[in-house]
């Protein structure tokens, strides 16, 4: 009996991880979570300069203290979990070991202080964890709506990229190497920053002709950027009282445009077939 | 009866203060309107340096016949309204405090000058005023569209925020201290800075690789900016006070464009027959 | 019978240059199309400084030309008009007269150059001639868009405009004059600069709380580009199968959203006084 | 038969060159996509200064395999195509010229190397290859909405230059050389960088009063922003594709959702009574 009682145990920790039903899931799931932003924050601040040496060295035994409990919480999520090996080599499984190994690898690896940076990919664990909230219907709505446009999206991408070529190389021929316009690379960089409208300024046309060449870049740009918002705007507007329609015409009286569920036909209530189509 | 008088004199008082259907109660409205933007003019005016100095003293005279304006104005909206209490403590009554307050506390505070800025605060009670004209409508209908879509931006900016943490600390590792990526934190902001395309330039990529994941955030924020401009649209897309009309004619008055639910004609009252079409 | 004649000369002329549906009235159209944008054109390139003198004497020649061109222009519009006070006093007549005015005013006013970049202003002439036109059908429906949307552009306008005084006084507060923000007005230009995107960098915050001040400005401002979007598109995509429907109630059976051209209930044939609600 | 058996053979290899059904057509066009790529590549990697002299070395030999490739490819398309006159006068027989014929002029004209940067044109042809991929009919669409709404983004791009120039014109009497608005046309441009929010930052206005149009000119550019992608949006939610459904429920199987002009359910194929709704 006591590998049923050791699987039942077993059971309770798999529900307290990876279930948040329970109030002691819940409870697991907010620790979880305030740990997670607390490590990123310790990321962020031990990246500051300047600060007094004992806020660096609360901020390693913090680090420690988070590191400890991840990674007890890895191995009991590979302990628990049915299949471990599809755990270990799945997405989450893989980002929980990069968030987990950073501080081990200091003792093996001298002058691995910039995997240490690795810790910020711990961010990427709040998805898991916000899977319970409420959000992530909108976030699935959201996902959607950018996988449905995905094509639409790439055709654009791709156009700007092309566009962000030949107006680099263009940009590179005109004003040449003391505005800055160094080589085509550098060329194509500032003409994706012209023509997303960021426009930083450390890089900037001098000759009139180039001058003239960036204002047509940024009026194109500007009428560009209307592109990914009409689609996603569609993608969106797509309300709940329109279906999509195919091009199948009825066998008996022609109609087309049929609903894409549609049985039979919704002018003549003749069957239709639309394996054979 | 001088209870009586009183409150009539009160509720008379209050009808001035807080309505505007009366002529004195929208002379108020508009004394007190030209008081606030005269104040917040002031304000401004007063941080500017180099200007002679009789000018200042002439903010001061205007400063103080506007404070004493509205320490009476308080008082009388605290007397005339029944429960006091709720006032003093509701959002506007604190911001009717804190307009008043600030000059008498240059008298008990030393160096509160700066406690003076919070004069700005006074444009807030814009909103009050406003909202017995007639944009009001407007107003409440873009709170409404904001506050339909508070889920999909709360999923948007939190999906940003971490993008921008990522990509931060990658510029960080990438660029380091000698390109102005001092800190991840600054790195954060330098980030946000890029993909909401404002583009200050005071930190900007040095190396090519660095170039190049700016490139990626800039024309990844390019294609997010169409996000929060697709759900705001569908929002508003979405209207209460349009019906679908079809293209039937009325066999009476040939009238078309009836709504999709007609059975009698809108023009003329005869029957439709929408089956027939 | 030479008044008659006279009319009817004044009658031909009156058909060439204020109409287009003649041989004569279209080439005078496109004569006068021609000279205001070469007229711009000389306005743009005297201002260029380090040209070869004889350009400048050039321009000088062909602004002589235009100038007479215009002077007789003005005067045919005015003598072959009916009601020449009210061509005078009109947008477009007080536009001419501006545009012929300039170089004459240079003889009567010393140092009156700078009036003669007025003449810019003949580029708002153009529209006169557009008129004509296939393209001022979309121009209205533009503007019709613009016009609806009014009172929603207006509140968003002065949101956006209190937001940035709010903000622009905090971030003057916070960062001071070491940074640039020397006193609220700039500090209200800087962040009027931020929230619409174009970020110049001649002024940046430095400290990290005017950082993560402007940082979140920023999203707002992301956010808020939306807005203006949102209700374009909506106004744009009101299609023409959409019919405006008003609150009122059917005095039969009660049903509510008539169309607002609607005499007789959709649902019950009852005749609908609408001039009573 | 040899011309028969010739004719057999070009047909075969016009088969291979122009069209993708055949294995062989496929691997051309892959191969061809191939050298396309790393052809503009190259062009992007010489322009690079300071990499180690064996770089440009293979850079040269990459170069003339890709030309003679191309060389022998251009002749192919030539002798296989029925109208040679018409295919090398076409857009792509241009493209395809400009892209061979760079390295051959190198020999012919001395400093020539400008001339090498045109092959980055030779990027263009990537769309004819793309002809066959299943993005095209995304592309078509995005051609379609941007060709619909033709006239209006002329209208739109018409009005933003005339703002541009008047503004610009403003801008250069306000602020004046010291500012950097050193000419009108340096001025325009200028407010193009500022309408557009791309706002580089190397010129920028300094006076009070120049501040203050700037700002009002980039509100505008904001509120302008809009229209574009309302233009857009609209275009593309005229969804040939979708098609109005109501909330009637089908008496015998009860599916809700039918069409507006459904006579029998599209599920059982059940007569509907819209009128009994």
């Amino acid at each position: 009996m006591t590998s049923k009682q050791h699987s039942s145990w077993r059971r309770k920790l798999h529900d307290i991880i990876y279930e948040a039903d329970t109030p002691l899931g819940k409870l697991f799931d907010v620790v979880l979570l305030i740990l997670i932003l607390l490590s990123v924050l310790f990321v962020m601040i031990e990246s500051v300069a300047g600060l007094p040496k004992y806020v660096y060295d609360w901020l390693y035994v913090g680090e420690w203290v988070i590191t400890i409990f991840f990674s007890f919480e890895y191995i009991a999520r590979i302990i628990t979990v049915k299949k471990p090996a599809r755990y270990i080599f799945s997405f989450y499984g893989i980002i929980d070991f990069l968030s987990t190994i950073p501080l081990y690898l200091t003792f093996l690896l001298a002058g691995s202080n910039y995997l240490l940076t690795v810790r910020a990919l711990r961010l990427l664990r709040i998805f898991r964890i916000l899977k319970i909230t409420r959000y992530i219907g909108e976030s699935n709505k959201l996902k959607r709506a950018l996988l449905h446009s995905r094509a639409k999206i790439f055709i654009f991408l791709f156009a700007v990229l092309i566009v962000c070529i030949i107006a680099g190389t263009l940009m590179y021929l005109i004003e040449g190497e003391e505005s800055g316009f160094k080589s085509i690379p550098v060329s194509i960089y500032w003409c994706i920053v012209t023509l997303t409208t960021v426009g930083f300024g450390d890089i900037h046309p001098i000759t009139p002709l180039g001058q003239f060449l960036a204002a047509i870049i940024m009026i194109m740009g500007y009428g560009i950027i209307a592109v990914p918002t009409g689609i996603v705007s569609a993608e969106y507007a797509k309300k709940d009282n329109y279906v999509h329609v195919n091009s199948c015409a009825c066998p008996n009286c022609n109609a087309a445009q049929h609903r894409d569920d549609a049985k039979y036909c919704h002018r003549c209530g003749e069957e239709l077939h639309p394996e054979e189509f």
